[in-house]
């Protein structure tokens, strides 16, 4: 995984994630281990990403070999040069790793839409007429897009009281998302759609994506136009980046998808991916507790969907734009992806082990999302994202 | 007005209109004339206004002040010293004015949102519960705003045919949207909200904006969640942002703000402004024809409360975001801002000089917007923006 790391009185730069410590690329850079590779080294002496991203998946291939090889050397060749170029990962500061220029939010997770479109249509079909023709999307907001560890203030803003009457003050319902983000490290030009045989070229990796919402704010604000104050206020990435070749062992066939489809969504290629995601809630003194756990399968359209969704009008993506696929929920109670639908909008509210109760956040929690895949013979951990709630002040 | 401009092998950089000319500012800077303003002069050399929108107020009210000076100078000492440093508008190529961050689309044309209610929601109350309670948003795409003049690929994208079934191909239903672009030359921290009293000094300046909707796809699209590719194809920024000083003659009270709003949308000054706004269809051989003529002071929130409630969440704003107005329609069946009302989604299609007509857009159109102020003693011509529909091929 990749991630961009600081430590005393260094500049962020790229560092590759190893167990518990960080290979620092810019002194591998210059210690030579690339010159072999025909790329221009100082993309990892860069604050984010981006720059190493758009070199393209040949290098970063070429740049993952090496590494690995590196590591795996037994005589620590690398380590006996230069003993301050595998750090410890609590030496280290972690930075955002991407320079995000647009944030797009998918809402892809099937299973979470039904239960949206149960709790606030209860007398109509869950999902609306759109929802098995086209990745549902909405655009984001980049700017308030924060890295994992960083403090979320909650926020204020308005939203109808007991009385149906709009009031001001903190949300009363703030709530995770729990999904994962694609990093886009490949543009296409404006007016160009990239067709969904050649999207996952655009993919450079992916990373946990927590797009924390304030319900009360949202469910006033959210006609006609979509979400705004309810969600733009943070949402936290991961610190460290999955390469897409590493998703490669865990590929699997995703949902049947009927009615049929357009053919600008059509692929024959198996394109969903079979990784493991959970949401960890830890407050007080209290151990974290896994709240829920589910799978990226429950994603009814793919990674290759909606990157061919998003450019089919001419839409450029950038290197380091965010695609996320919107809150990913299973079927059973267990392994819903937000709060809203855990307490069934506080209908059940959660039991925590100290016998107190959560429909939504409470100041001082601290949630964690986990991800991680497992098949035969391969094993991925992906990089955690968290936040702890601050009180409005 | 400020642009980015370059013309024969220069780089692009900072421009001042003058009439029908363009001070090079970057050449003004290097001749000394900035010399005792106490700046980083090389914010004039760069390829958009942000390093210079950064510098704050002060600063630019020095500069504009200066910038006048000179070209009040009926003996042209600065023409003398240097030939080259104020060319003629039809030398030179302009470029997108600022590096755009984020894009957000308000909806604060009070009869255009009824206009919609009536056509889309024939049976309800036009406008929406929330409408007067704030000011609706929502986050648009970045990537995709170029600068007048450049062509618009009409898009493709799914939306429900005849018979209510998806269909894939080029929109059916290409319109316009005038607007109004906020120019943000001021950051926020995130989780600080900007007073609405204090609003005013996010804004550097503002253009014309025209949001280039595909309302077939958009109608198919958007629900829960808003448009997406219905708008994010293409959306047009003027060339030449306005300082927002040079708006002050035209400061206004605006309309009554009935019910009493959130305090923290409440403001004592008279925050809008009364600008002429205006939109021009040009096709084949004939002249533009101006179909549709309006003014700023349709919009029923002000600058100051969008930005007041941009960020009311803790949302930061940052140099270079466009805040957009929505778009702005008049009462009269002439001042509508789209080809929406103003055909009344085909019910009553504009007719043209050569007795043809339109409901939205065909290949080959060229839409205008353009805009000015005119009170005693003062007036005000905004930079246009413009461009012209090519065939999806």
């Amino acid at each position: 995984m990749y991630g961009i790391f600081s430590y005393d009185i260094g500049l962020p730069r790229l560092g590759y994630r190893h167990h518990n410590a960080v290979l620092d690329l810019e002194v591998v850079a210059l210690l030579g281990f690339f010159n072999d590779l025909d790329i221009d080294t100082s993309v990892f002496a860069q604050p984010s990403l981006n720059a190493f991203m758009a070199l393209g998946r040949t290098v970063h291939r070429q740049v993952g070999q090496r590494v690995r090889d590196l590591l795996a050397d037994s005589e620590a060749t690398l380590l006996r040069v230069h003993d301050q170029v595998l750090l410890p990962l609590e030496r280290v500061t972690m930075h955002l790793p991407v320079q995000i220029g647009n944030y797009t939010d998918f809402y892809a997770g099937i299973h979470h839409a039904e239960n949206v479109g149960k709790l606030f249509r209860p007398n109509a079909e869950p999902l609306l007429p759109n929802y098995r023709h086209l990745p549902v999307a909405y655009h984001g907001r980049a700017s308030s897009i924060v890295v994992s560890g960083t403090p979320i203030h909650r926020p204020a803003g308005p939203f109808l009281g007991p009385d149906q009457q709009p009031v001001f003050g903190p949300t009363q319902a703030l709530d995770l998302e729990l999904e994962l983000g694609l990093i886009i490290g490949k543009a296409n030009r404006q007016g160009e759609p990239v067709p969904v045989a050649e999207a996952e070229d655009y993919i450079f990796g992916v990373a946990l994506f927590n797009d924390w919402s304030a319900r009360d704010i949202q469910r006033w604000e959210y006609q006609p136009l979509g979400p705004f104050l309810g969600k733009n206020f943070a949402s936290s990435l991961a610190a460290w980046v999955v390469p897409f070749d590493e998703l490669e062992p865990f590929r699997t066939a995703g949902p049947i998808q009927e009615p049929t489809l357009l053919p600008y969504l059509q692929s024959s290629k198996p394109s969903h991916f079979d990784l493991n995601l959970e949401v960890w809630l830890q407050t007080g003194d209290l151990p974290p507790q896994r709240i829920s756990h589910t799978n990226t399968q429950h994603l009814y359209w793919s990674f290759a969907q909606m990157i061919a969704h998003h450019t089919i009008s001419g839409c450029n993506l950038c290197v380091g734009d965010v695609l996320a696929t919107g809150t990913i929920s299973g079927t059973q109670r267990d392994s819903y992806g937000s709060l809203l639908e855990l307490s069934w909008n506080g209908a059940r509210p959660l039991t925590l082990a100290d016998s107190s109760t959560r429909t939504f956040l409470h100041d001082g929690d601290t949630i964690t999302l986990r991800g991680f895949g497992q098949t035969d013979g391969h094993q991925l951990t992906l990089g955690d994202v968290s936040g702890t709630i601050q009180p409005n002040t």
